[in-house]
């Protein structure tokens, strides 16, 4: 409830035309009651849109078939756009008894769906992976971002042993206003390609490797400590974080 | 080099203006030689500010005073932007001989010197930080910012713990381009921030704390592991990290 | 065995009422052989409830569906209250067949039996749990502390990225004697939670989450490090643990 | 701000006795503006009091003398309980100019200042550690928790290599309505100590040990994952913590 | 090879009842040659139980069946014991078709087979387990005790939460020469147990435990840390090792 | 692209046997255009053999046997070695139906391919094994090592708790011109047979093991604190990885 | 307090010859009051040499001078064995003063003060240390060792890259009861002297080393994992927890 | 000792010329006796170039003053090279008093002295460092490899965030037989170097960073990870390490 709601309650009260009572129910219910959907296993926040410039996000893991399916049709109901990250195929079945023009993108292991008149995807968000292995979190990123309203563009295996993949992209290099990096192993490749940009880069460590990877601690740790200069990081494997973030940039420069 | 670049040098080949020793030349120094001025103990990258702009950055730890000195006034010499993060007033004595108007920031432990001609400040990036304890890299992080050409607006001493603080300041947090929120102990408040704002978040955790923190480790945990969309971290205490990227954000979007 | 039991025995050796080696049986079976039933593979302690109000809890991980079904019999022989902890539907089959008034408590994964003539449940304990996968571990807490005798308010998905969710409950967090906060993630719920009521708040870190919440050590680390004054941890995952300590403390407070 | 004061305000602007701005002034400005003292480098939450029972308390470490001693004029101005954590005797000496009648308690490393009209001490908190080396942190929970209004009783070295020296104080184990319980090395003493008493424990790993003990590692995982029921933990050396959980406990019971 | 053994050959030599070459071959396979059976995927050690007391035990865990059951097959041959550790009964299946006495003691999930003409077993190893839970470590370690030679005392389900439990056992504790304590979660039965015998004590963590036990780790740390003298430490989950060294401190004690 | 090629270039633009566009195009393609082919998924870096001596090698996990199956054909259609590490026989009847004279090493779960003309294989590189648990890794290593062109000398069992076993193999490592040391558990084999020759060592610690093993943890870290000299440590159960860096110390000594 | 003494009692009381007064309050003396001495910061317990064959130990860290030199006069009041440790000679000259004729093992910065009338020396504990770094662990078990009353053999820097060291010393190896095996870096030596002997081994990790030792976590770790049977460890630098379990073994084999 | 030596002192005692005492005495002086000094603190391996081709090097943590200079002289007193590491001016100082023509190589911390006629130093290794902070221990690798006899070619300050001042050194690293990377922070600098060379790499990861660089961890995990072929890693800030293996390296390629 924003100031100006406030004082026009006033005035009213103070007209005449609001009643003491019907003024503080308004004011109570304004603040608090419009502002979530009970299910009883969840509360869902229809204020996120207006708060943050994207609904609520429903994250897949620990959650029933069915209530991931009820979530997505109240979601659904108000015209918002789904998302619902890291389920299965048997999910989305559920899902789509419920929500018919759903849509499963599978390398992302998401579902999706945009709502109706939104606006076309602008500005230019790239995501380079190091590795094929790294395709599934680079995937959920790339998906993400559509959905936000993004123009993505994708470059794949480009890891740094192999620098010249990623120099002779350069142009795609110098086109991105902000770039998602997705890297496993030892997570060198924000730091090379960080190097070669002026644009935000956003790392996210991938779960790929073995042995003293430590599921994926090794890439987290270089990329916390990449000496290039304009490099943040989200959680490992985080590729939707990494969406919300470089979409809220993208959408920061405009059409 | 750019491709442009190349082309010229390969017209007035063809043009016979230029002969074949002096074009083999002329591109291999294009490409390598005037990069950067090597000192033997460092190589300082003089093409950064073309390339991410923003000039290479001295990080002052594990460098003498008179090695600090002497990359300081090369880079002055070229009337960049100085910076160098974590130093005593001591090595700002060693500066000063080369650099007559550096100044020494203090609660950021920073030596700092604008090029003369510098644009106005722009845009607006908000510092947060969770508690007193926190003001050097929150420091650190506001006076980066600033001499990268960005405005600041600090905010310290909101921690989570007396969320009215924070709440009080809704107004400035809605002003902010991109947030830049440093906090130690359990390192909540880019959670609670984040929820609160549209705006890019980089969270800075910080090694304040004690017993379990174990350096900033458990700051550095959470803000990974935020639930609140659109948060990215950077490395413990690493103020001028977060004013890097936090730089190329609020540029992005203009004046 | 107390000193006036021993003081009481000495006092009919003395009156010759009690012969020496009579005395020295009884002293010796009062401290030690009534105090636990060995069935070879366990030794269940029947006096914890006498020493602590509440009589040992069966953790089922580790032991076969014929031992818990064992232990549940033997200590429902005695009308005490049944709780057994983590246990799937299966090994409930087989402790129903000795304990046909077992009841399955699914979304807790327990098995619980209330005593007959327990007393009416006295006092509130908040139950609040930050999302909809914390919801097993906090189930396990609420349970339980029903089980002890306590009156549970369940206030679930009050995570602190929709900050309204949680301050929309106000009354509800003033009513509560005791508070038990549970999250996964970065588990800053109980910081936030702790910082508006002035009840102690027991935190229960949840596995919930992924990457770098490293089975819920970042939540853990958190929780341990808060800002928040009145805070204390138990383990990750054992909302049985927050159960225990507190009912302890609810019912300090009387009916 | 509560419902009836928002209720009664309404009711004065129904009633024409207030004006529109004035009413809309006096609920922003009860709401947030009284409810911190803004120094700059702190926000001093005065509200804390009445919002949880006791004032802010002060952690020493990263504050200069001055701004510690700032502070402590502020909350003494106010005649609120003074408690300032690990600092030297350097710091009370500063503390001291500003608040003559402030005491330094040498063994717990801290300053305190009961307000004047304190109410006498209540209940029972038993302070227990396991060795000697564990006394600063004990001490500072005694300390605190005295500050708080609680009486105490201390119980020191007394840990498990020794069973007989904890077993010998049966009666004051029994006594305690909440114990804190201080150890470091294995930690085991809260699970010893827990299975014999039905009361709360608050158990407190302290970085006492050596080898593996990493820093109070050791001891906070055992403690963490203790056997005994009714046990939570806090971080760490925090001594502080304890008290101010085990005081809300102890206060919960009444006189 | 021993020196007697060496001058005995020179002898030889000098006398002329041995040629140089056969001598330099008798040196050289005194010393390797016979030490060790290679099968190409492993290399038996038939000279440990001449060096150490008991011959080489197979761990099972990365060898196939087959593997298992051929080097069974060997050692057998030699009647020397047989333990084979960690495996399921399909191994067993395997090694009892090429070693028909062998047996499979299915709580410690070993094979063991006690070589003919084995003297009576010594001394008394007692055995402690805190937990029902901990009976598969804790079976490792006495069945192996046994096949060494040793007499073995079972005391289980004796954890610290109910001391009495393990008071009323101090005959038996008395009785030991040596103690294998075996515990998971917070690790605290050496530490009691060690303070109350003078005999040394051998402690095993087990990963029994959830959340922060972290696989072990804590009861390893716990016991690594103790504050009871007389106690070391080995691997999580090692039963036969515990055995092992408790096995050679029962028997330096003689019949 | 060499200096040469460049030079070449431009020297038949000046002599106008190249026109400036074709030149243009020339320069720009050999650089980067011919380095990779694309398959969307992967890039598959062709100029890999030409830079390092060695094509580039599909690590198997992480990709569907159709894309292993595609890079192999790709790889085996330029008639280069083919390597794919870590994949079970169903993988490689994928391949084999794309590339039908692979082969499938099973102890080294690896699909390899010799490409046509391959020369014989050179020098001596030692793979010691310390137990029969570390043979997939050590089989591995000798595997891809002579796949790239190496004699391998096969050395298993020689553990260090029987020191004989690696002591009469004197002769064997005399010959080594580089040794690969694999080991699990405590990881001490590098460390001895380290300090008995004079050739370089490169350790592979293996995730053979248990508890405090941590899953190579405690091998790996034992390898690279060897107080052998000569030592270098390559990640857990990477035995191609050990493979590599041998063949090139190996070749570096030519035939 | 034993059955027998407690049987003695209840037959005086029978006899007549003790009143149930007098008895009542012998029990609780004997089993409680004289256990220990009570400092305030420090409980002695004089019951420990009759419990566990040698007196309580001081451990020096985190005490002051006073405290030591106070807890070192009471056990010498008693004529006990004094062992204080990790101490400076600075706290040596406070105990001095106290007890003048207490010796400081500097090597082992040990107080040490054998009882009047302590028997010979006995059996034989070897000290084995890998390097000369590790000496002030090592001497600290071998001085505790003797005034324990074992006899000690020293053998220093024989680390595993040159084995020749330790074979060339075989006949003391076989000479030792029980070794201590003192080693830091990659902590190989326990098991590879514990595959030359049968006796039984504690190995003690030290912190000797750097990066990626970790304090000494590199050679605990190995020493957990050793592959050698009869092994176990006690904490990184834990001198005298070596030799207290070594101590009760040596004794055990008698003299 | 040698088969061949063997075989000729029998031939001696075959042929009469030497005695069985004398034959048995020379043998085993020949084994173990004249392999080491003992200098009581230390046992010097003097048969360590023979076997190794290098002498002992002096670790110089954790010894005294004294101790080095007795080493020391005890080294040059053969005639042998002389390399003690990480030590002070303080520490030369008291070495050249026993060793008048050592040298103290102020950037490495060490202390050098080559033999008398040393062979002139051969092949090329090349010591690249990432940053200007890396260079004590990229110098410690380059004087320690140097006094093994091997040409060094420094190349420092090429950090991956300026890629151009590596490419620009291309003909440098085609010159390298083998090279030695130093990198602290994200220790990408290996990843991309050995990316682009067919030699050898073997990786030092340095303790250069801040947060979550914990000491060297992250660049060590990020090396030992690398995706590069070819690479090979050492102990934290080893740079005498990774010199002993690559002068190995280098040596075996010959002149």
């Amino acid at each position: 409830m924003k100031p100006a709601d406030l004082r026009e309650i006033l005035d009213a009260v103070a007209r005449g035309s609001l009643g003491v009572d019907a003024a503080y129910d308004e004011v109570r219910a304004r603040v608090h009651d419009q502002a979530f959907e009970d299910l009883g296993f969840a509360r869902i926040d229809h204020q996120r849109e207006l708060r943050q410039g994207f609904p609520e996000v429903v994250f897949g893991p620990g959650k029933t078939p069915g209530q991931v399916a009820e979530i997505a049709a109240r979601i659904v109901a108000r015209d918002q756009a789904l998302l619902v990250t890291r389920v299965s195929r048997e999910v989305f079945q559920a899902v789509r008894e419920r929500v018919p023009d759903a849509q499963y993108a599978a390398d992302a292991r998401a579902i999706v769906r945009r709502p109706t008149g939104a606006p076309p995807l602008v500005g230019q968000i790239l995501v380079a992976a190091a590795g094929t292995s790294d395709l599934p979190v680079a995937e959920e990123a790339a998906v993400s971002a559509e959905l936000m309203g993004n123009a993505v563009d994708r470059l794949y295996d480009v890891g740094v042993a192999g620098l010249h993949r990623l120099l002779s992209a350069h142009a795609r290099l110098a086109a991105a206003r902000v770039a998602i990096v997705v890297a496993g192993m030892e997570g060198a490749l924000p730091s090379v390609l960080g190097g070669l940009v002026g644009c935000p880069v956003i790392a996210v460590p991938t779960s790929v490797g073995y042995g003293a990877s430590f599921g994926g601690l090794a890439a987290l740790l270089a990329m916390l400590n990449s000496c290039a200069a304009g490099v943040a990081v989200v959680n490992i494997d985080n590729g939707f974080g990494a969406a919300a973030i470089a979409s809220r940039i993208n959408q920061l420069a405009g059409v």
